[in-house]
C-alpha cells in the first residue's frame, strides 16, 4: 500500500512546485516590464542631463540615450518570452484539473479499501471496491497517460521559449553594450583651461551613423540557428 | 544680458535630468535585484515540480534549476555594475554643491546689477558691482573649468561601467541559454500509451557535463577586448 500513498502525496509537491514556477515566474515579467519602465525614464533624463552642456555631451547623450531606449524595447520582448513560458507551463494545471474528479474518486475508493482491509470486514465488500478501482484505474488510464506525456511535452516548449527570449534579449543587449560604447568613445574628456575655449566637436556624423547601424543590427537580427529551438507557440 | 540668464536657467534643467538619471537608475538597479530574487525562487520551484515526475523531468528540471539560479547570480553581478554609474553620476552631483556657494554669489550680483541698471541709478554704485562680479568670476573660472572638465570624466566612466556591465550581463545570460537548450533537449517527449512503460533516461551524464560547461564557461569568461572600455572605478 506504501506505494499508492507515496503517488499521491508526490502530486501535490509537484504541484505546489509548479504554482511557484507560475508565481515567480509572473514577478519576474513584472519586474523586467518595470526595469524596461524605469530605464526608459533614466534615458529619457540623462539627454535632458546633457542637452545644455555643450556639443559633444549633448551629442553624445542624446544617441546613447535613444540606445538605451531601444533596450527597454528589448526588455519588453523578453518580458513578452517569460509570459509565454509561463502560459505554456500553465496549460499543464488547466489540464490536470480536468482530471481532478476522476483522481479524487481513486483516492477515496482506495482510502476505503484501507480502512476495511484493516477492519477484517466482509471480503466480498473490499473485492467489489477493489473491481471498482481497478474499472476507474482502467477507464482513466489513457488520460492519465497523456497528461504525463502532455507534461513533458509542454514542459519542453514552455523552456525553449524561455530560453530563446533570452537568447535573443542577450544578443540584442550586447548590440546596445558594443555600439554604445562607440557613441560613448566620442566624448571629448581632454582638460581644458579656464578661458580656453574647448575644441570643436566633430563626432556628431559619427555618433548619427553609430545609432543608426546599431537600429538597423537590433532590427535585423536573427537567431543563432544552432541555439534557438522551434516552439509550437511561438509567434 | 539674455546669454547670463540663459545660462542660468540651462542650469537647472540639467540638474534635472541628472537627479532622474539617479533616481531612475536607483529604481532600475533594485528591479535587477528583484528579478534575480524572484528567478531564483522560481527556479527552486521548478525544481521541485520536476523532482518526483520520474527519471527525465527530475534530472532535466535541476540541472536546468542550477543554471537558472546561476542566472541571479549574473543578474547581481549586473545590478553591481548599475549601482557603480549611478554612484559616478553621483560624484558630479557632489562636485557640484561644492560650487554652489560661489553660484549663489554671482547670480546675486547678476540680479543687483540688472535691477540697478533697469531704474537708471548711479553709474558708481552698477559699476562697482560689476567689479565686484567681474573679480567674483576670475577667482571661480578655475573651479568652474575644472567642473566642466569633470563632468565629461565622470560620464564617460559612469557609461562605460553601465556598458560594460551590461556586455558581461548579456554575453553569460547566452551562455545561460545555450547550454539550458542542450540541457532541456535531453528530455524525452515520446509518447506513451497507458501501460506501456517510458523507455529508460540515459541524459544524465550528458546533463552533467553540459552543467559543468556552462558553469566554467561563465566563471572563465572574459570581456571581448575590442568592446571593454577601461574604466578608472572598476575593480
Amino acid at each position: 500500500m506504501f506505494g499508492l500513498f507515496h503517488k499521491s502525496s508526490d502530486r501535490p509537491l509537484s504541484e505546489k512546485g509548479l504554482l511557484g514556477v507560475l508565481e515567480y515566474s509572473q514577478k519576474s515579467s513584472r519586474c523586467i516590464g518595470q526595469l524596461a519602465d524605469d530605464n526608459r525614464v533614466s534615458a529619457n533624463n540623462l539627454m535632458t542631463y546633457g542637452s545644455v552642456l555643450g556639443d559633444d555631451l549633448t551629442d553624445v547623450t542624446s544617441r546613447l540615450g535613444h540606445l538605451l531606449i531601444q533596450w527597454s524595447n528589448i526588455l519588453m520582448e523578453f518580458q513578452d518570452s517569460v509570459d509565454q513560458y509561463r502560459d505554456t507551463l500553465k496549460s499543464i494545471t488547466v489540464k490536470e484539473a480536468s482530471l481532478q474528479p476522476g483522481r479524487d474518486q481513486k483516492r477515496k475508493l482506495r482510502d476505503q479499501i484501507e480502512r476495511l482491509q484493516n477492519s477484517l470486514s466482509s471480503m466480498d465488500k473490499v473485492n467489489n471496491l477493489k473491481e471498482q478501482l481497478a474499472q476507474l484505474e482502467e477507464f482513466t488510464a489513457p488520460d492519465e497517460a497523456e497528461m504525463s506525456n502532455f507534461k513533458r511535452i509542454a514542459t519542453r516548449e514552455g523552456l525553449y521559449l524561455l530560453l530563446n527570449g533570452m537568447h535573443a534579449m542577450s544578443s540584442k543587449s550586447d548590440i546596445i553594450s558594443t555600439f554604445g560604447k562607440y557613441i560613448v568613445d566620442e566624448l571629448d574628456v581632454d582638460p581644458v583651461k579656464a578661458g580656453e575655449e574647448r575644441r570643436p566637436y566633430t563626432g556628431a556624423e559619427k555618433t548619427k551613423r553609430i545609432q543608426e547601424d546599431a537600429q538597423r543590427a537590433i532590427e535585423q537580427w536573427n537567431p543563432d540557428k544552432a541555439k534557438v529551438r522551434r516552439t509550437l507557440t511561438a509567434h
